[in-house]
């Protein structure tokens, strides 16, 4: 349990701080810059200072407001400003401290920042850890689309530090606990088995991350631009990212993490894939409960579906107008580019709605 | 004189329109756009848009206001929202038709919309036929700086047609010569030769043309992330960059095009390439006479010197606050890394001044 290997990349879990002090020291930049938000400026920034003390490189922090709200092209140009501002040369490095949003916007300005400057991961949520740590995704919302701008870009380094995750609040860790729950499903029946007894009333065990983005990793790298099996990355999403669009767009009830959606995403498509592909009633029964256990139950009454239907008709993945689901064989298998009407879909929103 | 192959695309000479829709047809999309300018929406347009009529596939037409004051993030984030509103999926391909602005902009807006689709570059102005066709540089300006926000991503393919140069106007026309005439200064003599005898009241032969990407691209594949002898096409940029964003920033004086303002800058680092890295007091008088007879006059005395001064030192490929040209060993051949000081910039000014 030391490093992985992505696909132009290391992704470091061990003596992380260490090791990215040393990225820094050899890896001869002008200067280097640390992207925040105000809850890694406090709680993360510290612990990375307190390293960065003897070195010679000069370096400015940039912070931006915490959330998903911030995720959009003013704070993009903001970042920008400030690296211009600060004299970023195309010989600096930026460093994005903090959970996705700043793993992605500080991905997506670095990338286009003078056509590009390196950057390095160091992902402080459960979620960026497991999730965002590869595939080289950044990004930014617009026009109230998910990630709807961005570029493919590889970081140079993904340092994950496991210390970061204990400032982390409890329903941030289960929210990254439904992509490990994920990767279990679609991958691995073994691991699958050993976190849904696992105590997750704390950060997961370092060992079960890094299986996580292992498990991540073979596939992405294996699919690098997205083209096929990657897609089986999207188990729960299609419904998922329906559901959590939906929480945020309706102010009257509660806002979704983006893990708690894909709980619910995972129950339906669960579902779905027992009346599709194959999955035995013993599995979704299985599936079903230890998600509806750790996840709160959120309303889905029927005047929604419609609703729902037309934000899973706008995915990315989509094509000619079909929703596409990733559907599991079984636990730890999955298959990609299942065609779900909009029936099947609305009866698996209603299962869920009936638990 | 038919195709060149660059980095990973065609550029393609050849009845043009005829490929760039068998470019189309062939090529699977689920839909396709093509982005214009106010000008190129009136005089190329229509060209295409006869040999469209016959096509199945579905297009859009998005036109932005002409010139280098579009090429911003407001104009770029309408073509985002654009491409959203009309339905544009991760198999759609947009086609850039018209002069540096619209290639680049169009180019950084499909590379980053949904993490990037395919696109076309159909220049319609010299400059943006002999310079911007290969290099694979798309971008924006920002903050008052050229290009800073952009990537590098290939278009799919190039189409230069000459018939789109019929109705550009005479000053562009000279805009882009400038830099064939630097394609020849740096890299080949002869092709030098030829172009300071041709007629330029017209457009320049295809011939000619197809010259000048040749050269460029040849120096492109060798080196595609400018990390060294691609800075060779740097010549005449360092004191033209700073030129011409002088005059765009001085209402009082006319705004020079870009290669009015490259055409100074080349006779400013001819005289450096004299003083310090081996061109004859014949080349400098050739190039001097050449370039001062073709292009007009500009106004640059004593007070705008240390202004000039700190535009170079901004110079994006700058490293550690010294500015390096680009110099002429002799016609025809060049050398990079040349450091020059502040006051050989300034008698380099000096010289063009006292023409
Ligand atoms: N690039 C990818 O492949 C990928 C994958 C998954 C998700 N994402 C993106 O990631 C985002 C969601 O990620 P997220 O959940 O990390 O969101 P986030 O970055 O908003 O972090 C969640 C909250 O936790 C706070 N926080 C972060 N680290 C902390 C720490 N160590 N201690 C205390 N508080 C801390 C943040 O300030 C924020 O309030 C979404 O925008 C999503 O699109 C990207
Ligand atoms: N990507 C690269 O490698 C590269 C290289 C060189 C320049 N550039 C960029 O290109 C831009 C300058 O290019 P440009 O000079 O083509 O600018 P431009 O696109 O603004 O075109 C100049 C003018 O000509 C008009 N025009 C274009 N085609 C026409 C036609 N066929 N008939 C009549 N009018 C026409 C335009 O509407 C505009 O008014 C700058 O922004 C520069 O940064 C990029
Ligand atoms: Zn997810
Ligand atoms: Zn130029």
């Amino acid at each position: 349990m030391d490093t992985i290997n992505s696909i132009s990349y290391p992704v470091i879990f061990k003596d992380t701080l260490t090791q990215l002090v040393n990225f820094i020291e050899q890896g001869n930049y002008s200067r280097f810059f640390i992207l925040t938000d105000e809850h890694t400026g406090e709680h993360c920034l510290p612990l990375l200072q307190e390293r960065l003390e003897h070195l010679n490189n000069s370096y400015d922090v940039i912070e931006v407001n915490a959330g998903e709200e911030s995720k959009n092209i003013d704070f993009c140009a903001g970042i920008w400003k400030m690296l211009i501002d600060f004299g970023a040369d195309r010989h600096s490095l930026m460093i994005n401290l903090g959970g996705g949003v700043i793993g992605d916007m500080g991905g997506f300005a670095a990338s286009t920042y003078k056509r590009g400057i390196d950057f390095v991961q160091v992902p402080t949520t459960l979620l960026s850890q497991v999730d965002a740590s590869v595939g080289g995704k950044t990004g930014i919302d617009f026009d109230n689309l998910k990630n709807i701008i961005g570029t493919f870009t590889q970081p140079k380094a993904v340092f994950i530090e496991p210390a970061f995750l204990q400032t982390l609040p409890q329903r941030q860790i289960l929210s990254g606990y439904a992509e490990m729950l994920k990767h279990g499903l679609i991958q691995d029946a073994a691991y699958w088995s050993e976190l849904k007894g696992a105590d997750i009333n704390a950060a997961p065990a370092p060992e079960l991350v890094y299986q996580s983005v292992a498990i991540k990793n073979k596939v992405v790298v294996d699919d690098p631009f997205e083209k096929g099996f990657r897609k089986c990355l999207n188990f729960g999403h299609t419904v998922g990212h329906a559901v959590e669009t939906y929480s945020l767009l309706n102010d009257g009830s509660k806002h979704l993490t983006h893990g708690e959606a894909i709980a619910i995403g995972m129950i339906c498509e669960a579902w779905l894939s027992h009346k599709n592909a194959g999955l035995t009633t013993d599995e979704l029964n299985e599936i079903t409960t230890v998600l509806n256990n750790l996840y709160p139950r959120y309303e889905l009454d029927e005047t929604c579906h419609s609703v729902l239907h037309s934000l899973m008709k706008t995915d990315k993945k989509n094509q000619n107008g079909n929703i596409n689901c990733t559907l599991l064989n079984k636990i730890g298998e999955c298959s990609i580019d299942h065609i779900c009407t909009e029936e099947e879909l609305c009866d698996s929103l209603r299962y869920y709605a009936g638990l």
